[in-house]
């Protein structure tokens, strides 16, 4: 997690804009695509920006940007730009990403189950 | 689930507006205090409306009241109306609610490893 949103996340705390640590993972994973980035960079591994997006129909760029870029912030993805032309950049878990997984593939199997 | 959930979820499945089926448990658990009313009423059992409304600091009446009526319309909670004076209605988890408690326990978990 970013010493940024560490203190940012302390603060929440101190003012009791957070009732619990329910509500901080909530904050983390509740944007719209975000459970369904991590779903797919977990099982699947990195992707690049363009594969994120064909992901999602009808998303716009400005959308998936901020969605790719809380995460980053939060400590949950990482990229990579390769330093090299065309310009590369990948997405990928890091540690921190890689321990919310489990959730969201429960998360996955439970919107499964309850469609059938 | 109620039959008018499962159609309008029929519905969004079939205009492409749920890409999977992770969006489809995210949009039943991402409000912002339903997460934290599914773990009191599943780890603590069933809660008054007073009881629920003293959890959240500074929640008004007509947000709290959203959350509880989308919860019982996509069929995770359900109330009792006792029919007897001064009323009391008291809210619990369903059995299909009850499938969520351990994502939402995982959920507290994570935060709860993660602000230390």
């Amino acid at each position: 997690m970013s010493i940024q949103l560490r203190s940012e996340i302390e603060r929440k705390f101190r003012n009791k804009e957070f009732t619990c640590e329910k509500e901080l993972t909530m904050s983390i994973i509740s944007g719209k695509y975000k459970v369904v980035i991590i779903w797919h960079l977990g099982n699947e591994g990195s992707h690049r920006y363009s594969e994120l997006f064909k992901l999602f129909k009808g998303i716009s760029n400005r959308i998936l940007t901020k969605q790719l870029r809380d995460l980053e912030q939060d400590g949950i993805i990482s990229r990579h730009v390769y330093p090299v032309a065309p310009p590369k950049v990948e997405y990928f878990l890091t540690d921190m990403g890689k321990t919310l997984l489990p959730i969201v593939n429960d998360i996955w199997r439970w919107g499964k189950e309850n469609m059938q």
